[in-house]
């Protein structure tokens, strides 16, 4: 009995590895993604971190730019200043916008940030760029959609460019390849007034 | 007209940032949460990658047991690896199941690699403990679950426990504090037939 349990299970993975060997050889093409995080769920930042994280154990280089977070001192902040040859990572945020109740500087904070993406997508040597929370500041109409959607659609061929925030803009998700949308299933901060904590939220 | 303008997005901002501030006085628990990633979207991994970064950047003490992923040299290893003191990164899979197509293998491996998170969990000087793709495990019954919800219903006050992969089992999310679903709105391995690739899947 325990003996045909096994010869079934070594049978039903041996189509399962088959199928997959399939798919795989079928999956040839190398390119540069242009992927979105979206959703009002946890991870759009985090799930972006880890792909750095994988990037520069690759030898790659990546330049993150962070779009709210500013001044904080972050602890992925900390763990990317350990490999400045890999990762340039710039928070140029002035925290939530509530927070300077400014639209003007709101809006050259923005366009500062923008400036910094640009420049990076603009540049081949670079493997990947992180446009952490840019579809908040879309969702402000601090930055025009269309320059926006215009600069991502130009990126090298080779290079991933990760854009995250809830409220990504529909021309975005259109012009991506790969869009995850987190969805909070659960949230203590809601239901059992924990504070955002250390190595979680920051 | 322009004045207007900014004037109104100041009062709509101060009353945002007043409606945050009460928000945030009313969450003041400090605890461990026990996090599950699950859903079919990406992110699920990267993501708890993400939150190991954050703590390591903070000083903590991180264990990571890979229940899949084995012998393959991964961005993150060569990363993790930098941080002795702060992370223990443990591949201890074999590959996906249907590599081995040998249950009693699997379940020893599943066996050996849960032992590892329980000691993990079971030591306070662990500040997270990351259980990558549990879930996947859990789905294939290659642990019992009560011992596995047991196990992280006694972990320790203010250990971080995360679990990720596909297909959770409601017992988990039961027990869970903070659910995710990742959900795949768009995906070039299915629409264009780009391979996995360095940095992005690995």
């Amino acid at each position: 009995m325990a003996e045909r349990t096994e010869e079934r299970h070594a049978e039903k993975m041996r189509k399962k590895q088959a199928a997959h060997d399939r798919i795989v050889a079928s999956k040839t093409i190398e390119k540069g993604l242009l992927i979105v995080h979206t959703g009002k769920g946890k991870g759009k930042t985090t799930a972006a971190l880890g792909m750095v994280v994988r990037a520069i154990g690759h030898g790659g280089k990546v330049g993150v730019v962070q779009f709210v977070k500013g001044a904080m001192a972050t602890g992925e902040k900390r763990v990317f200043d350990a490999f400045p040859e890999h990762v340039e990572f710039k928070p140029m945020g002035e925290g939530f916008t509530w927070d300077t109740q400014d639209r003007a500087r709101d809006i050259a904070v923005a366009r500062a940030a923008w400036e910094e993406v640009k420049r990076m997508i603009a540049d081949p040597s670079y493997d990947m760029v992180v446009a952490d929370e840019l579809n908040i500041v879309l969702r402000y109409d601090y930055l025009p959609l269309d320059e926006v959607i215009a600069a991502l659609g130009a990126k090298p061929e080779m290079t991933h460019v990760i854009v995250t925030g809830r409220n990504a803009p529909d021309a975005l998700i259109e012009a991506a390849d790969l869009v995850t949308e987190m969805t909070l299933i659960k949230h203590p901060f809601r239901e059992q007034g924990v504070k955002a904590q250390a190595g979680i939220e920051f």
